[in-house]
């Protein structure tokens, strides 16, 4: 790929002293690297950007290694880069101004299972399959699921979210309290294992969504849900994209509580019959979940059904045993790859705007359009059910032009979502690609305000530099 | 009541110029008052304190009137106090430092409903019932329900929630953006109308909860849902408080998706069949209320019903007709007013903590050995779905003696909730009163960050000063 960061997003690299390299190898031993591979591996995420990799990479192991590094830092002005999994798609983890990566996989102890409270306090590098293996024999599940092995540090410093979100919320609503290390090297603790409070600022939310600028999360606790006694799942074509999503929207305003409901269009379902020797019928297709009692999952299935059948859905199919569901939700869960098949080599560019649901026909009809023109194969994959979707904009990483044309395509669904007052990101974050966006939905004053609460909390812009919005005005 | 704000958490009054009170009367003309009986009526809330009235009233009916308000207070740096319905309960509207209060009841307009996307925006004068009565024939309603018919500007600045916050969650979950006049008369949007987004920094949960500390919240969007196809209502009585509480737990963990459920202590109940001529059982009792289909509350009910077998609950009572539903959380909805009556003359004060659900049970018996030994009725309330519970001190406003035994008590539950990891106020906020628990709740170093908070987007301290924590460290 070549795709330079835009010099003008950020400042400068800074210095990375000798006199820091040598205390950080006095304080971490072995558990520092400043190999080339080390760094190079650290300097990138999923993202079309070409690495910029930090001048070091710490392993933490624990909130006090954490504190020692960003205090080692601080001392030299150096930038510090939380890293989880590596899993993020907007640059987040590029070492823009330079600086010290550090590496939180290692923090990787589920430290208490509440059944009782339906919480779990985990280290930040516990991935979100890593908490669900650890929950298998309470009954309980953590149900935010953004497709990727994600560790729930970043997933609480992007505010992820992803298939389930439309019944369970997304990480805003499932982190209940952190640990964070400020850029000063103090450790806060936000919230408390209540359900809720009026207790002053509500710093859990600040931190979560924060893109590690404003501190290193290290441990956060989460809400868990009990597993549902039943689950049944259903498939569903429909002529047009915007009968599948009308029959969304009236599904979600009939408040039929439905756990997952995601759309697949025509392209992207010719994807999966290629890859998965499947015979979908190859048109908009959505697929459902519904997590209840038995009673409960047959009459959501049944209610969904009927709205389907009024926006002409057909070969409505319906699963309750496990193994009908999976044949149907792997479908689904197999996109991600059988996309990239449409076109050998290619690398995927996703975008993620999310609208008001009464905006979703309208949206999705008119970026169809739009692809329609466009010579790269353009899928669209959607958690319709919030009102996010993704074009999967397939690439030749060695096509400037087609990283161009991605971009040029990205622009346009991102201008017609922020007219349709929606929001330029509903689960990737912002990083470094989507800065320019951020201005133009939130406008001066509000990136005025995010810009004093970060000059407030890191006076030295140390944390994450060069993400979320310039330093200076 | 004889209960001054303590000297020592406050800055003295400041001057309130002439040139002020002016240039007010030039700007506002009829809409600015400076008569005692109005300034004493906005010096007041619910709380135990001693009324401290502003030096003028402005009554705003637009954001502008309110950056204008805001712009000649801060040309002569005197303090503003946002003014809803005056019903809160830790005396957020003492003018402790003097300055105008902003009376925002008459922006009282629902500015949209938008019925597909389950949002209305609203000005911040629009209570909670006004609300509901404008959405009447949409089929929508707004669930929060604190109990007063608080404006939903007021419920917002303090994170506000009520009984049906088990299922539907507080003003936290359900404020999906704001217009914010800033201390300097900035006006700024957050959050859009879509359901989820990684935008950023997280604004509006900033501002959800900062009691007006940080600006003056003057509209808000929220989210709606589908009233429900079917509600049912039951009652059960158990013979100690701890069955009843192990009842709530049992059902929250196995996810029976409640809509109200709360705890109505012994005293209360018969405070209660007083006051409504009834004959409940005089035992600890739950009242819960479920929402869904048809099948899925009579499946609901019948699953608690098996839960409080098991916990010796008895009479069992289950309506699903209105009349029949009314009847039973009648006795709820009195309780405040019959509980009054337990001791004519009294005044009630309620304390506020919220534990998790794991240490309820615990918290609520020792709270129960703790009130035996006090000379003042305290029957016992709760959101208790949520670990959130209310004990109501009836006091003789005239003896200091009670006021400070009903302190004393307070002091020794918040003590309690927070050794149980618990929070001082789930739903009342900090105000005047609980500025000491909130340090013993988050330590120095996260009081820190909010304060850095607050002195970035009011660096002269004129948003509601002297409120949830002290301005200077």
């Amino acid at each position: 790929m070549n795709h330079p960061v835009p010099p003008a997003a950020v400042n400068p690299r800074r210095p990375f002293p000798a006199d820091l390299a040598t205390a950080l190898k006095t304080a971490f031993g072995e558990r520092v690297s400043m190999s080339e591979a080390v760094r190079a591996h650290h300097g990138r995420d999923e993202s079309p950007f070409d690495p910029v990799p930090p001048d070091a990479v710490v392993f933490a192991q624990s909130t006090d290694d954490v504190r020692t590094a960003v205090e080692l830092c601080g001392r030299y002005g150096v930038p510090i880069i939380p890293y989880g999994n590596g899993s993020s798609l907007e640059g987040h983890l590029l070492a823009v101004e330079g600086g010290v990566s550090i590496d939180l996989s290692g923090m990787n102890r589920v430290l208490s299972i509440n059944a009782e409270d339906l919480t779990a306090t985990v280290e930040a590098g516990v991935s979100r399959k890593a908490l669900n293996e650890a929950l298998r024999d309470t009954g309980l599940f953590f149900p935010i699921d953004p497709g990727a092995d994600a560790s729930i540090g970043g997933m609480s410093a992007t505010r992820a979210s992803g298939t389930n979100a439309v019944r369970y919320g997304t990480m805003r609503e499932n982190v209940l309290g952190l640990t964070v290390v400020l850029a000063d090297g103090r450790i806060v603790t936000t919230g408390t294992r209540a359900r809720k409070s009026s207790a002053g600022y509500d710093l859990t939310r600040l931190f979560v969504g924060s893109e590690g600028t404003l501190g290193v999360i290290t441990e956060i606790t989460v809400r868990l849900y009990p597993l549902p006694e039943a689950v049944s799942a259903a498939v569903c074509a429909f002529p047009t994209m915007g009968d599948a999503v009308r029959t969304v929207i009236e599904t979600i305003q009939l408040g039929v509580p439905v756990a997952r409901v995601e759309f697949v269009d025509a392209l992207a379902i010719r994807a999966i019959n290629r890859h998965s020797n499947m015979t979908l019928t190859e048109s908009p297709t959505l697929f459902f979940e519904f997590h209840g009692t038995d009673a409960s999952v047959a009459e959501q299935a049944e209610r969904v059904q009927e709205i389907a059948a009024e926006h002409a859905g057909s070969g409505f199919a319906w699963a309750t045993r496990p193994e009908e569901r999976s044949r149907l939700w792997n479908a689904r869960h197999n996109a991600y790859f059988a996309m990239l098949q449409l076109k050998p080599g290619s690398r995927a560019l996703s975008t993620d705007v999310c609208v008001p649901i009464s905006r979703l026909a309208e949206c999705v009809v008119e970026t169809e359009e739009d692809l329609r023109g466009s010579p790269l194969p353009c899928p669209i994959v959607g958690h319709v059910g919030d009102g996010n979707f993704h074009i999967c904009m397939l690439i030749d990483p060695a096509k400037p032009a087609e990283l161009a044309e991605a971009e040029r395509l990205n622009r346009r669904v991102v201008e017609r979502a922020l007219r349709m007052d929606g929001t330029c990101t509903g689960e990737h974050g912002v990083g470094l690609h989507k800065m320019g966006f951020l201005l133009d939905e939130h406008g001066a004053d509000a990136i005025g305000v995010m810009r004093a609460v970060k000059h407030a909390l890191d006076p030295r812009n140390l944390m994450n530099p060069g993400k979320i919005f310039s330093y200076d005005a």
